[in-house]
């Protein structure tokens, strides 16, 4: 008998307002030398490569390892643009020939006053353990916790 | 003041039991001919295109129309294929240069006795109204059914 493949669905929305405007959040989002910075070149990674095509059907491609372990890869294509306003992205994560998470995610910014109110939302199939939906919501905490800083810089 | 732009997220899941063993259900998924009929050449429709390349990193592509409505496309990248067993994909569906949904499906194909149960989830973003997720989950039921008479071809 065969065991049925571990693939677990879930979803997160995570809110967070920063004090730029919707233009600057966003150009965060579009401009890869500013992506890399936040997204990519984290602490205790070692990034191997970064791309980032930032139109409808661009690719988006990240390849790094966390201390010592195996290289993971990042493939995203992105379906929806509207500037200052919304991204939709699908991206898997893998490593080697095997994908261990495939998500869906909405980015939307809304002003408010004079910064911005980002509510980012993923839909995933993940596919190793089903504590992988939370352990994903904790990881992007942490990134837009690092956009924060990335906005500080000015 | 810019109103927020129409974005819903919901996700369904379908179970199907159909009297095939899983090779053969998915065989219908899997090559082209047989998914052309069930999924692309729809009573109704007007199907102008369809293309499926199924592997890992490959596309799906379909344009149609419904009676004298739009030209519709559909664009589908498969991103985990496991032979009779499961099959990620992710498709955005729109009119011109602008989706009206982008979704995440997971097929999953387990054997039962002689035949196959089927389990199909999609996450989705729905850009239009809400009742858009009713829709979908709706019009695929209706493709299930369509997959259950191309299986009785035999």
């Amino acid at each position: 008998m065969t065991e049925p493949l571990p693939t677990f669905h879930g979803s997160f929305t995570i809110e967070r307002r920063y004090p730029a405007a919707p233009k600057r959040v966003f150009a965060a989002f579009a401009k890869e030398a500013s992506k890399r910075r936040w997204f990519a070149e984290v602490e205790g990674f070692e990034t191997f490569e970064y791309k980032l095509d930032f139109r409808v059907g661009g690719a988006e491609l990240s390849r790094f390892r966390f201390g010592d372990g195996p290289e993971v890869w990042l493939r995203a294509t992105y379906h929806d643009i509207v500037p200052e306003r919304r991204i939709i992205l699908t991206y898997a994560m893998g490593i080697g020939d095997n994908p261990f998470s495939v998500s869906l995610t909405t980015t939307l910014f809304e002003p408010e006053g004079s910064g911005t109110l980002m509510t980012f939302t993923e839909q995933g199939a993940y596919l190793d353990k089903a504590e992988a939906v939370k352990g994903r919501e904790t990881g992007t905490r942490d990134l837009f916790e690092r956009l924060a800083r990335e906005l500080a810089r000015g």
